[in-house]
């Protein structure tokens, strides 16, 4: 198995994705916390590109992106399998992980910057990319068919970190009457071990996003 | 086998990777062309999310994205296998992709339609992005070591595309000093078959991007 850890932070989803997989597949882990005010030389050795949480290290090496390391994980431990094993399920999960990155993170989080008469197009344009997601999810209990699987741990931070940006933004996004089935599959996966033991509580998430919201806007305003 | 269709447009480079791609592995296939500027309902129903090329139909049933589109294709069809086979190797690949899209080829398009005081700041940006994967293949003939793999695919725009580009955008980016490797690389894997095989004139890829580069910047100057 080797020596494994995760240079991360609690309150990041992307660092969350990797703790998930991890313990899907009970792989033992050092969780090394990275302040992010003042970045760790061993993270700016580990990911000199992004400069960015998560890396995973395993035997030293260093693997940064978090749906990078979750291919690495289900190729690396064999047990559990994350994605897929037919290649056309693999590109569909593939596919929806990156709408989900693309699409609805920046998305939501576009709605909860937003201010003025930007704010109603911009809720527009993220409810409008859930729906896609709400389509895909619609009668069955997970992504993943029975059981949790890749896109079920991409598209996680729905069912936590979405609600504490709704709250930062003033706004409501996924309900049971909006979308009844999303709705349903978060409440359903937060319940489950390993996801339930690695959810951070709200108010140090709500901490960890209201900074980026204060500088993006004020970089807004600055250039109005 | 089965059947293989590729609805793209030959101008455009995720399409030219598919094809590159199919041709490597021997895959025989029927190339729809895409009017872009009227899409047909093939398109449409293929890729309803995005509704862009390239997309796959294999038996039918259809498969977006281009990095998608590869790795789908590097586990169907076996022989001359694209990505590196070890998973440490298969996740930096695939993590140099997602810089090439995200970084290179964004940094590069916002150079190119960059006008006046921003110009300057958008090329030192896309240099810094070029400057990573210098690095990436020094001392290398391809990026996958000896003959060609999934990576070089991914960056084969920057061979001819990015000339376009810079021809377009009044700028110079790559040249045998400044990058001397990238520019050792892009001139070898332009004579391989079946690379040269699908490279599309200059003038039609200028015709295919002026559009493009006229609509950001009428957008841009109308928000001012």
């Amino acid at each position: 198995m080797g020596e494994v850890k995760l240079i991360g932070t609690p309150q990041s989803f992307p660092c969350a994705r990797i703790e998930w997989a991890l313990r899907i597949k009970g792989v033992e882990y050092e969780y090394i916390i990275e302040d992010l005010a003042n970045k760790s030389a061993l993270l700016l050795e580990s990911n000199p590109v992004h400069k960015k949480v998560p890396v995973l290290l395993h035997n030293g090496k260093p693997i940064a992106e978090s749906l990078v390391i979750l291919e690495y994980i289900d190729e690396t431990w064999k047990e559990n399998p994350l994605l897929p094993l037919h290649p056309y399920e693999r590109a569909l999960a593939r596919f929806w992980a990156k709408f989900i990155d693309e699409k609805c993170v920046l998305g939501v989080w576009g709605a909860t910057v937003a201010e003025g008469e930007e704010k109603v197009k911009a809720i527009d344009a993220a409810l409008e990319s859930l729906a896609f997601l709400e389509k895909q999810i619609e009668g069955k209990k997970y992504f993943g068919g029975d059981k949790i699987g890749y896109l079920d741990i991409v598209a996680g931070w729905i069912c936590h970190w979405l609600i504490v940006l709704e709250e930062l933004g003033e706004m409501k996004l996924i309900n049971v009457e909006r979308f009844p089935s999303l709705h349903e599959w978060g409440q359903n996966f937060l319940q489950i071990s390993p996801i339930k033991d690695c959810i951070p509580p709200k108010e140090t998430v709500a901490q960890y996003f209201s900074f980026g919201i204060n500088y993006v806007r004020s970089l807004a305003s600055s250039s109005k």
